[in-house]
């Protein structure tokens, strides 16, 4: 434990470090050679007179003949930074850096960080409205419940460029991915098993809705009140829609109640809500406690508990579920294909994808090492039908 | 004529493939390695949350750990493209693009184009206020006047980062430090002189007021109806400002009228306006003839007049007035000196710096040439009194 703690510490220093010596991460680059006049003629004036032209006739061309067609805005308001909270734009800088750096490293993507000096939802979606002729996608990140579910959804529908919330749908994708793979490892099928998704925010919503859409038919969701069930008191429209998908869902119960006798348990809520019994209680669990940095139930308790497969949010254990996995290659396509949206069944045939690259999943191997060179391929080539 | 012009197609030929080969000129790269999981600890998490923490609570050091502090956002709506005019902020990316690239090659810095899908200057103004705390500064570009003198002048006041228009501040301090020289070539002093300046546009308008600041007292404005005098009719409230800058101008007058017996003509405005004649009624004469790429004389006509000095924006003929002589080393004090914003003083000190550069200047050789390595130092250092 007192090592876990000085690694921690240790972490952060190296991080700071490393952040204060390159100033930042990032860095832009030239393309094409600027050495003498000659090259300044054709990068630049007159040159580039020809390339305006062209695409003021023809705007489509700004794909071919400018960075739009390889670049995405990875925009944040800093209202939900990584489990932190509502640290503000300055602070979301470098988490959106950081998952620009994964873009480039994972899929050659040009991601550039934008991060907003408001929270106004209407006045994000004007922005990056503003802002998208410049770019051929917007990843949205670290922006809170429910404000997040009406952003995406407009900016989707009044944009042609592809927008994702990566919170939402990379969290959600990674798991139905494991899951894929976990029940194959127990031997059950989706539509059999009953799931227990504890959390109900930005990526709880997004888990819930792909889960049902990939066959899930057993499905309760349970945040700090217990069950999400459509006659309780005081719900939220978010929640009430949730609860209309979780069609069991009708009467109240605590965490605890309801895990009894479930197949599955997935959490993307808090720290040790879970306990070694209560996976006892459970049918051959599978256990995906995501809660970062400590997650709802350490794996060695869990494994106690009598579970089955386990898989978290950290690198230190087995069966790491990152979205790391996802977003590179679902942009890569999204950028490849030219789509002008990312659909749910783009999503399910991704986590098919990635899940497909272990053909014989175990225990400890559900899902391929985001550093795996198969990935990004895979994972693009699905979102073409 | 006919070499001109097939010179002419061919660079546009070449640009067009170039752009087309690379996808754009610009990308974006890690400056931290990302090779595996301990890298990825440091560089996003969970390492990234102890940088984010610090800067949640110290806004101000996300100048020296995240890439705030190198980049600028060059930023455009597209409603002035090069010459070409509101071509719309697609056709105006790839010009973006080459300037991020100048910025680069030339200072170092992290520049991004943010092309705009609004020409409102409220919207404009709004937005560029509201994706300011991820830059270090804003570099506005091809905004066409007279919006553009608002839009500046709102976010100098109403922003704490630096803000430039080059198309107004990088001209206006390039041929201050041309004329500095071209003076010293005829032995003449500035508060001397008599300048006749063409075009009131966004250029003009800053040309005349740097001209008055550094000493001009005998300043000629003169645009397509003439001189530009406070009582001529339909002034608009730009131009009446700028008739009062010019202290003479209190008659009407053409550009033919005023250029007998003046000492400079700095045109900003449209091809061939100037003949031989008009040359010829000058006094030792200096031509910065800037329209481009057809100037408002061509050298060799001037010459024929009696010109002792002529300066185009070209880079074909001796004496390139190019703003990139001075945008890059601007940006680089701004931003190596954390300066809030880039004031009167500091551009005409910047001027000075750029003449300085060539000791003894002669009637082919007043500024220095834009790929001159000491250039971005000197202009950097200058903008620290």
């Amino acid at each position: 434990m007192e090592n876990k703690m000085s690694k921690k510490i240790d972490t952060a220093k190296r991080s700071l470090a490393l952040h204060k010596k390159h100033r930042g991460k990032l860095a832009v680059m030239s393309k094409a050679p600027l050495k003498n006049m000659k090259d300044l003629a054709l990068v630049y004036t007159p040159g580039v007179g020809a390339v305006s032209s062209l695409i003021a006739v023809h705007k489509e061309k700004a794909r071919e003949y400018t960075m739009k067609g390889n670049s995405i805005a990875v925009v944040s308001d800093g209202s939900a930074v990584l489990g932190l909270g509502n640290l503000g734009p300055e602070a979301a800088l470098p988490v959106m850096e950081g998952k620009c750096l994964l873009f480039k490293q994972f899929a050659d993507i040009d991601a550039f960080p934008i991060v907003l000096d408001t929270q106004d939802p209407e006045e994000i979606i004007r922005t990056v409205k503003l802002i998208a002729p410049g770019f051929g996608g917007i990843n949205l990140e670290d922006i809170s419940a429910p404000r997040c579910f009406m952003i995406e959804e407009r900016l989707k529908r009044e944009l042609s460029i592809p927008v994702m919330h990566d919170d939402q749908h990379g969290t959600a994708v990674v798991i139905l991915a494991g899951l894929l793979n976990a029940l194959k490892v127990v031997n059950k099928k989706i539509g059999d098993v009953k799931i227990i998704l504890s959390g109900a925010g930005a990526a709880g919503t997004a888990i819930a809705h792909i889960l049902i859409l990939a066959g899930a038919t057993n499905l309760r969701v349970v945040d700090r009140e217990g069950v999400i069930y459509a006659e309780r008191p005081n719900i939220t429209p978010e929640k009430h829609e949730l609860a209309s998908l979780s069609k069991n869902a009708t009467e109240s119960g605590t965490l605890e109640e309801v895990m009894s006798g479930a197949d599955v348990f997935v959490g993307v809520s808090a720290p040790n809500l879970v306990t070694e019994e209560m996976v006892r209680s459970m049918n051959e669990p599978i256990i995906f406690a995501l809660a970062n940095p400590t997650p709802e139930i350490m794996p060695d308790i869990a494994k106690r508990g009598g579970a089955r497969v386990i898989a978290t949010g950290r690198s230190d254990f087995p069966n790491q579920l990152n979205n790391a996995l996802v977003f590179p290659g679902v942009f890569r396509g999204a950028l490849d294909y030219n789509l002008s949206e990312i659909t749910d069944d783009m999503k399910i045939r991704a986590a098919k994808a990635i899940a497909k690259l272990i053909p014989k999943p175990t225990a400890n191997r559900i899902v391929p090492d985001i550093f795996d060179k198969r990935l990004v391929k895979a994972v693009s080539r699905s979102m073409k039908k």
